[in-house]
């Protein structure tokens, strides 16, 4: 039969510290501590599997587990001379859950188990102290009451602070053991009045009834909520640990307390935590009393402080980590309750990694392991000072765009921002970006947006940019027109208009009302630079480049260790304000005449980028991608237009030059607004289109105007010439976008190639070397690339566009059904996020695949949002990738993951929640 | 040294019939006619690998091959003891074209090659006929001018015109010698005019110039064109055929003709063809003369017509397909100049096939291969009569998105339609169709759209019923709102005003203004109907079935032989006038509740649908697939809801109650227009998607509303139970559509399983078998098809979609490039009509692999446009799907493609040109 309950005791346990798939966390670490001897209460696990059963079972637990309980019980009585329910010499007990993976908080405890009306008397019997015993007991019957009857707390709350307003008693240290027998009688009753039934009184009752809702504990809300957030599968299940009380509130020699081997925020080297004298677990936590720093404690009770702390010293060196530890000390004798890795903030993480190599304690590889990817993040952004972030209201919650703080006045138009840019920090807020905001982008502090998801236009541009993104907030209200942003929050509107001050944290997706204070990172601190460099030396060949547009992002990737461009998006150099009038000038032009003449003028400007950027790259490859959105975006929109039109008949000259101000660049004036504004829409209703994504961009632009690929090729060896003759190393890779066939891709290819011969040969630079490659974003691509290969000499996936087109999800629709998607558990992850490892994955193998068939040597990277993702770098790293390309904040992160998964093999996937 | 020239002369060749790739149709034919014994000129013939030879080597003939070409000639020289250019008995011969694929009239010819000032007099001495020397000389000045010089034609037509006017000559035969030594006079000064040089006197010089010429042709655009069209690759070359000259103008004993062995119309079995007494080639297709029908050829030169049938006739059966051959007779002797396989019409097809069976000439397999799929259209709709089509004016060009002649009245809206098609037929002309135009396109004869492509809603729905449709006409500018339409035809705007007469020709894509004539097709004629069931045969297991939305088309399908319905799209049902009311309130629902309501008065009109449906498929199976397009499609445009609340506040009351009827379905009225168009438009806001295509819509609406998916397969299942207990066998399948991962389908079938066995249990049918299975039209479905299949009892391709995912090209937005594309063979055909299996297909083929794993029995169908597509229904066959859906008029096509492929096995790919 399978063993479903383990023993655990003073020298000795069933199980051990390396079964936390069975015995949890808590389980397998008071295992571990018995087994080395620690003073440990004794008691029993009751192990994951039996919580699967019990859901199973329809919430039972069966008669054969509950028979070999209560035999673990009955071992445990024997052991410590005292039986559960017994009016002599009553056994107490703690019951607590403890799942394979740490979820702090989520699940619920029992404390005190086994009294009842009789065995509180033996109790004040055995303690002499009568106080304690009825405290226990009431204490008792409000968590079972709680945690098992699902009483509310505060009506249990509501009873207590009755009782201590009637005796006008202070604090609850100040209500007698009468005051406390009184309570007792009073959640008597309002158990019997709450639940129809007496509290019980039958000891194993009270025990299975305790196991049984820890169980479903599991399947609360903030349990649910915490597994999602984190990546814990739903069917890991937890265990109960059933233990004998020990009691740190049994007077001035007793205590309880929590701990850490080195400071969790700063990852310093100190013995940190906190204590209670005469208290419980709970009091520590509930706030009700101020713990005391657990250096005080060596002076009042220095045996108990020593045992202490070599114990969890001895621990750190047995565990080789910081341990997160929790005692109690009973009548001046030290009792271990739980040892566990602890948990830490990322400069902790780093710390601690970099100190313990240094100590000898771990290794190299273990210590660039032991950092979670995504935790560096709280390295390269300032952050919102957590004091303050705490006395300001949240007026929302959005998606982690983009991380770090922002503080500044809200504005509500680009425009807006720019002008108020100059006084002050400003905040943009609005429903949606548009690459014509770019300009107010540039200027904000931060940008909050109701509307798109994770790769929506304001989430990519600001993460490019390093500047802090709430996107998707869908709560909030914007109304630029009036100039404020509404959110109903616990029923109760609130509003703030422009100019009033807004704080975000775009590493958390909240927004606060108010100006909160920041606290500085410091991305290149000795520590850091220390491990990252560890973590090249794992990461060898495997290249990380960052996707940049202009020479600003590129210096900033170079700083943050980028190796190279992965993704330069021509496109956005066009929207700048000196430069959109040509480009509409050419997407306007009625014949390839006149679309020559407006390219003509941004070529010069197009060079001068590209130089800019060759010249931060001095040395590394730099990817630069030819034309790829579809050309209305560089147009009014139909519909402003139409509507525009539509009220033009009944317009007053103020309406007009209000509409002017709109279509000024495009020619407009009061006088010819309607022929203007007609001749648009034209234009705009030929390029109009039901799917842009799937419609007239990409490679497909240039097939259909190749003076526009000519131009930019143009470009780009103009300036690779310039820059080079200076001395600067330049290795250009031209991209080709939304390739699906290696016919479109020679076509493009053949333009590319006559362009860059006739540069470089009037340059009399024959021999210089560069690339012509596609971007992989189209499944059609994929699925044929051993015809590409034979013409492309990279590859680079886009694998935004293609998670689009690979799942038929459209990035910007997506997040209409989301949630529900979510919640009914079809999808995991956000696949914009998190690389579809069994579907995009298996078309990103499929391509690896058959592109190094034809083209052994062939350059394979990837340049979308999950360049940056661990889990999916880890991936590229494994199917074969040569680089990843992610924006540079993002770069820290991918030569970590990417180390990791050097270190790691195959093992990969598996230690990401290690 | 590889050979480039082939002899052929009475008595034997170098080459043979078989030999097409190498000499091309009519050099083949004429080698098998000499080695038959036939009276054939002699002459050779350049190989087809020349042609290619000339244009890589820069339009040069090398010198080697030119010498080759000099030897075979210096034999033929022999043969007929003349000579090229002597003066005493010169040799004359003629150049013609001649490819493996005949493309009659594209390629250039010239002939009596070898005369010039000198050699005309020695003509003008041997043939004791001034006028035929002059008449030959005038004539290969001409052609040679034309076709090698590129003079064109019309001014050698007005030289020869002045000439004829000068001298009062009515017809040709009406110039004397005289007349045509001036023309010969003149025509020789327009070519040194032209090109600057004499007219070429040397006889090799004008061969080798006459041959490059013709190598040059298979690039002239017409051919190019043309290839296009039949799928011909360009790289096949042409052959060059150089003959000596027989003269059909020598005099009344001497003729020239053309001929079938059987009516290329009809398929009849008579003696086909005409003729001209003393006329050479091309006067009999120039329409200056009319040619004489060939039975009376007998009276005229017995002897001849006698030894042209004996011929023909064993050319026939030595070929065992219909010849199509030329002929001339010279002074009473007959020479056969040409003998191919016949081009002919769709009946004449099927027809000839059927007798050459009864005649045991060929086997049933021949016969079934023999058709062209694509030609049983030609059985199945009506026909524009041709002579009424030549009389009236060409207005538009489109694409043949839906076959069949249409005559009627032009309307230009839906409710125009309706009020209109009483009184007698309608043509329905939109700038494209939407789904709230049902009403009008089931009354209407015929569509014309001037946007979309060959899967637009308007093709797709017209196909569905059986409607004709030209889509995408985009030289035609409608203008609903004048209620015109209008068109540039060669510099003169044309318009049609409603209520004109239009006539379209869906097979061709054309409309002509006015009324046409047609002619009604048999589709159930008794050869017919033999030969599809010799074609049934064949195809055996392999299923063909109908997409039917209504009753009316599920009859329809099963006339055509449909055995099953294999995509019933369920909201085609939903657009109809009593039903989108209860449609839109069901989308603009706040709540479950009101979900419910409204769904729950669609429920009865569905499952009378799909008692319908079943009723007409009694023991074949019936494929229905829930809700799948995006739920703003139901209602009001966004635009215009946004473009008349704009005009709102300066709209008089006219104008309002025009904004009223738009929306009165909607509940709106005078006074409270704003208020609904702002509650509208805020629910068509939130609605509004970026990619509709990859939005919200298929499985995903059936997820966030499981309450549709509810109301269908209740509907379903109530109706197969209604229905079963009459006695109809009931074959129901469940389709999801949009399915990306075995998490959406599970989610859907939990559903469709639990309403289903409420349904059948209620009735107590418990036995009653049904399967559940989903639409794979996201390439990650058919990646994790393994997973799915799990789950799943069957796929059906949905390869419209899934070419739309795979390529990432919106088949709406296509159009935009399609052209481009096309040009510059990027695509060598629509991906949307051929499906395109080297990328799609790859996906296609994986899938069905992947699913067959998991579950060896599983059913697998495809309803695209592509089902009813040869080339692609024979991929289906090939790849092991168990069956192909098309819309109903394409069953037949289906069923002979099916059946062509299962004869071929695998090597179905070269048959369709064979």
């Amino acid at each position: 039969m399978n063993k479903h309950v383990y023993q655990f005791g003073p020298g000795g346990a069933d199980g051990d510290g390396k079964m936390k798939d069975v015995l949890g966390g808590k389980g397998a670490g008071l295992a571990e501590m018995c087994r080395a001897n620690l003073p440990v209460p004794p008691g029993f696990t009751i192990s994951t599997e039996v919580c699967n059963i019990y859901f199973e079972n329809k919430n039972q637990v069966p008669d054969e587990i509950h028979k070999e309980m209560l035999q673990a019980l009955d071992k445990l009585q024997k052991q410590m001379g005292q039986t559960l329910g017994d009016t002599e010499n009553p056994l107490l007990v703690s019951v607590r859950s403890g799942a394979k993976f740490s979820m702090p908080g989520m699940m619920d405890t029992v404390l005190n188990l086994g009294l009842n009306d009789k065995t509180v008397l033996a109790l004040e019997r055995k303690s002499g102290n009568p106080r304690f015993a009825y405290d226990c007991y009431r204490r008792f019957i409000q968590m079972f009451g709680n945690v098992v009857l699902d009483i509310e707390k505060h009506d249990f709350d509501h009873v207590f602070d009755g009782r201590k307003k009637k005796v006008k008693a202070k604090f609850d240290t100040d209500l007698t053991a009468e005051d406390l027998k009184a309570v007792i009688v009073d959640y008597k009753k309002l158990v019997e009045k709450k639940t129809g039934k007496p509290f019980p009184q039958e000891a194993i009752q009270q025990l299975a009834m305790s196991r049984d809702a820890v169980f479903r504990s599991w399947f609360n809300a903030r349990a649910i909520y915490y597994r999602k957030m984190n990546n814990i599968p739903d069917n890991l299940g937890t265990a109960v640990n059933v233990q004998a009380m020990v009691f740190g509130n049994m007077g001035d020699t007793s205590a309880t307390g929590v701990g850490f081997t080195r400071n969790p925020s700063t990852g310093e080297k100190a013995f940190y935590g906190e204590y209670l004298v005469n208290a419980q677990g709970e009091d520590v936590v509930s706030g009700v009393r101020t713990p005391q720093p657990i250096s005080t404690l060596e002076a009042l009770m220095p045996a108990a402080y020593r045992e202490l702390h070599e114990i969890t010293t001895s621990l750190e060196q047995h565990y080789r980590d910081v341990q997160d530890f929790e005692f109690t000390i009973q009548d001046g004798k030290l009792y271990m309750l739980q040892t566990r890795n602890g948990k830490r903030t990322g400069p902790a993480a780093v710390r601690i990694a970099v100190d313990m190599v240094n100590e000898g304690l771990i290794s190299k590889e273990e210590a660039v392991l032991r950092v979670d990817p995504q935790q560096l993040d709280q390295l390269l952004h300032p952050v919102l000072d957590p004091a303050s972030k705490k006395s300001l209201a949240t007026i929302a919650k959005g998606l982690p765009a983009s991380p770090g703080a922002a503080v500044g006045r809200v504005v509500f138009t680009a425009d807006e921002a720019v002008k108020q840019a100059t006084a002050g920090p400003v905040i943009l807020v609005r429903a949606e970006t548009e690459p014509n905001d770019i300009h107010g982008m540039e200027v904000a502090k931060g940008i909050l947006t109701s509307r798109g998801g994770m790769t929506s236009h304001a989430a990519v541009v600001c993460r490019g940019m390093g500047t802090p993104c709430v996107a998707g907030a869908g709560d909030v209200d914007v109304n630029a027109q009036r100039k404020e942003m509404s959110v109903t929050v616990g029923g109760k509107k609130m509003t703030l208009k422009e100019g009033d001050w807004l704080s975000l944290d775009g590493s958390t997706g909240e927004a606060f009302a108010g100006q909160a204070n920041t606290i500085d990172a410091d991305p290149s601190s000795g520590i850091m630079a220390t491990f990252m460099a560890w973590a090249d030396v794992f990461r060898g060949k495997f290249g990380v480049r960052a996707n940049a547009d202009i020479p600003r992002d590129a210096k900033a990737a170079r700083k943050f260790g980028a190796e190279g461009i992965g993704l330069c998006r021509t496109e956005h150099m066009f929207f700048a304000e000196d430069r959109i009038a040509h480009m509409q000038a050419m997407i306007l032009a009625q014949d390839e005449k006149s679309r020559r003449k407006a390219l003509a003028k941004l070529l010069p400007m197009q060079r001068a980028d590209f130089a800019g950027l060759f010249k931060a790259m001095d040395g590394f490859p730099v990817l630069v991608r030819t034309l790829d959105p579809p050309l209305h975006e560089f147009l009014p929109k139909r519909e402003v237009l139409m509507v525009d039109l539509a009220k033009l008949p009944a317009a007053d000259l103020k309406a007009k030059k209000e509409m002017v101000s709109r279509y000024e660049r495009l020619g407009a004036t009061v006088k010819d607004l309607k022929k203007v504004l007609t001749g648009l829409l034209e234009r705009v209703e030929q390029l109009h289109e039901f799917n842009p994504m799937l419609g007239l961009r990409g490679c497909r632009l240039g097939i259909m105007y190749p003076e526009i690929t000519e131009m930019q090729v143009r470009a780009i060896f103009e300036a690779a010439v310039q820059v080079a003759k200076k001395g600067v190393k330049v290795i250009p890779e031209i991209e080709i976008p939304l390739i699906g066939s290696v016919e479109e891709f020679a076509n493009q290819k053949k333009i590319v190639v006559r362009i860059a011969e006739e540069v470089l040969g009037k340059a009399g630079l024959k021999d210089f070397k560069y690339k012509v490659g596609c971007m992989i974003e189209i499944p059609r691509a994929a699925l044929t690339a051993d015809l590409i290969a034979k013409e492309a000499d990279f590859f680079s996936f886009g694998t935004n566009d293609l998670t689009q087109t690979t799942m038929g999800l459209s990035r910007d629709d997506y997040t209409k059904f989301q949630k529900v998607y979510e919640d009914a558990k079809v999808f995991k992850y956000d696949p914009f996020a998190v690389l579809d490892q069994q579907g995009v994955g298996k078309l990103v193998e499929m391509c690896v695949k058959l592109g190094r068939q034809t083209r052994p040597d062939l350059e394979i990277g990837i340049c979308g949002e999950h360049g940056g993702e661990p889990s999916s770098v880890q991936f590229c790293y494994r199917v074969g990738l040569n680089y990843v390309s992610c924006s540079p904040y993002r770069v820290p992160i991918a030569r970590l993951a990417a180390a990791q998964a050097a270190i790691s093999g195959d093992k990969s996937e598996t230690m990401r929640t290690a």
